[in-house]
């Protein structure tokens, strides 16, 4: 923990000194929930941290426990007898109670389920039971609710009673005697509306709603699209089961942008920030891809060996093979990377690769040529005309097709049901490197053979 | 347009085809203002679109527009007449106003602004002269705002009356006389309160607030980790000045992260989306880099010919160059993207440096060790124990520099003042490739020398 944040905590150090529980409640009503959780982070030690959680009332405890991240928030459960951790865990957010729970050990899971209530109970059974990147495993089930023809004045009254138990009171849903979704209505509309107008007449229209297996891409691409402050999820007989509010959407986005990046940069899924994880888990996140991508670049080796006549009557040629082949590599990364992104925020659809198809192939025979006259003047200082033209006739041919294996590797593996994100740039520039020391030896043969 | 497309539309296309506004607008009024965006987007022509834009409600139609993309909004803007179109822009929500206004030419600019009631001319002006990645450009003037002093219930009347040309209602923000921001009351805390109780004693603890200045990624990060519906923006004064919704922080999160995704491949900014760029903007998005990259990659091919040498005596040499060099560059590539995404949603800081070195090393002893094993197995198969320890050595030691390389980086560039992301994988790779081939035949020329 730097200086600034000494400072910046302060307050609740001299409270923590204090040892009042009341004064340390009063320090702790001027910070967010999110930086206690920080202050708690940095101090797991149970004379600090833990102190504090314990001396904050249950409701705020309960917040701040569920922005606190998953490794410390293990060790906060080792530390915490099961009396405290159950007051704590019931305060907690639905959804965010689920996930602590997922990370207990079996006994711990065992001893706090049968000291919950029946009704956190059930839910957190249910909840559970989603599979983790679809809707059912982020929703909440701490949505406001409203049964059908009631007046907004009522509604009003039952969102302002019901208030501190609901993630959020700015949209209720309204549902029918069977649970069926009808449609959601603001507190904006109720408060504008005349008091005893049916909020049935309030609904808003246009209702965007998910079902439990949708994948976490998708809801926050539909809550990014329409602007929602909470997305209803529904269940296949369009009963309503939860909701997914903004912040955990615009939290899974964000994993999911990192995962992409980290994906494309070929390193695996890592538990936790890359400050907290250990060098171990960096380890195995990096080291798969690396010895896969070793032993397909044992191709290029070979390629070159299947060659060795040629690039030893001209070794002026291998001057200008990595040139060559880290432009294939470059183009290709390019156009890969457009298209996994394009892809992931929904932009591009597999529809679309006709027309980008020939988009791609304008542009990368652009590409081609530019770099074409660059490296001929290169060629021609270094190494005279006939291998000048070698090299910039392999530039053109290089370029084409690493940005074509850039655009259609993505759209294939979509096809194919992988993740397009795993047309990472080393699997790329892999496949460029091989074909473009193929194509650039063939030209060579073929064009020096003839003068 | 698909298939699918034109049976989700029926209604409208019907509605418009019968030419008769309120059966348009009723047909309208079912589906959401970004699926009408889209339909409009679709259809920019006269009779289509823009006959549909010109029959809905100008509430409804403002909104609508803000929608719209900058290359559709401009036709759009050269169609209508300036009537009908300061009526648009006067209901669009203010950001998205400024926004649009930036994209018309000159003259249509002048016309506009006149034709503008004084109120929105002002707001105009000063939204405008903020500068573009900066919250003042990304802020919002439709804040709901509430006198010191008043009663809980005079506050949820004033918001009730207020609230068609706000953004947001569920957060006030409480000023003094001089427009001094003293904090923020949540409708959900007004609703629950005694309807006597001063706003004043209900405002929240903690507000976060940022200032017009602050880049559009800190924003996006503040709200992010607050959960914030809404970030107030206050001048140097501390004067309340505008908001940033939560929404508008996702859609500038998004695009900061699209646009980092780009720059790991060297590609420049792109405006609007893959599927509608044209293929010159395309082109030189991605040629300034590629071109760079050429001329940087003939230090690789004078490495080469320095060591001219030592690779004719032992030609075996070559096969595993490629191999060599692409696992420095494929190593340095995770390390510099874990580390421009780190540094990007705020998970690694400057600070950090010091520790992650370490541990960095550490993974990259590791990672070095287990890629020097695989090789040394297909060295022995292919060149004998010679060149196979030259061949496990140089993963060892190329391994370790290009992964150092991408960690330290993105330091060095944060601290010039540089973006960290401007580290792409492109460039990370071509440093890698120099320095590969440099440590390769030296090695080899201290190994196979003394042998």
């Amino acid at each position: 923990m730097s200086v600034q944040d000494t400072e910046f905590f302060r307050p609740l150090f001299t409270a923590l000194a204090a040892n009042d529980d009341s004064q340390i409640q009063i320090a702790a009503s001027t910070f967010n929930a999110a930086d206690l959780a920080d202050f708690i982070e940095a101090h797991p030690e149970a004379d600090t941290g833990i102190r504090l959680l314990n001396a904050l009332p249950k409701e705020q405890g309960g917040k701040v426990l569920g922005y606190i991240g998953p490794t410390p928030q293990t060790l906060i459960a080792q530390q915490l007898p099961t009396r405290s951790l159950t007051e704590l865990v019931t305060a907690m957010p639905s959804d965010e109670r689920a996930d602590f729970f997922q990370l207990l050990d079996e006994q711990r899971q065992h001893s706090l389920f049968q000291s919950l209530a029946s009704k956190e109970r059930e839910d957190l059974r249910r909840l559970a039971s989603f599979e983790e990147g679809t809707a059912g495993a982020l929703m909440s089930s701490d949505y406001a609710m409203i049964n059908t023809g009631v007046t907004a004045s009522a509604a009003i009254d039952l969102l302002r009673k019901t208030a501190p138990d609901k993630e959020t009171i700015y949209h209720a849903y309204v549902v029918d005697e069977d649970h069926t979704l009808l449609g959601a209505v603001s507190l904006r509309n109720l408060i504008t509306a005349t008091p005893s107008a049916s909020v049935n007449d309030l609904i808003a229209t246009g209702l965007v709603t998910a079902n439990t297996h949708t994948p976490q891409e998708e809801v926050a691409r539909l809550i990014s699209r329409y602007d929602l402050l909470a997305l209803p999820i529904v269940d296949h007989d369009n009963r309503l089961v939860g909701i997914v509010t903004y912040d955990d959407a615009m939290d899974a986005a964000e994993a999911e942008a990192t995962e992409d990046m980290h994906k494309g940069a070929t390193v695996g899924k890592l538990t936790g920030t890359l400050r907290d994880a250990s060098p171990f888990s960096l380890y195995r996140s990096r080291v798969q891809w690396l010895v896969i991508l070793v032993f397909a670049n044992i191709f290029t080796g070979a390629g070159i060996a299947y060659f060795e006549g040629i690039i030893s009557e001209h070794i002026a040629l291998l001057f200008f093979m990595p040139l060559l082949v880290a432009s294939a590599g470059n183009a290709g990364a390019q156009s890969a990377t457009l298209m996994v992104r394009g892809m992931a925020t929904g932009d591009v659809t597999v529809t679309d690769w006709g027309r980008l198809l020939g988009k791609e192939t304008l542009v990368a025979t652009g590409l081609g040529l530019t770099m074409a006259a660059a490296v001929m003047v290169v060629g021609l200082l270094r190494a005279g005309p006939e291998i000048a033209t070698v090299v910039a006739v392999t530039m053109i041919v290089v370029v084409m097709v690493g940005s074509l294996i850039g655009m259609l590797l993505p759209f294939l593996l979509d096809k194919l049901k992988f993740d397009p994100a795993t047309a990472s740039t080393p699997l790329i520039t892999t496949i460029a490197d091989v074909s473009g020391v193929l194509i650039y030896f063939s030209i060579a043969t073929a064009l020096l053979d003839i003068s």
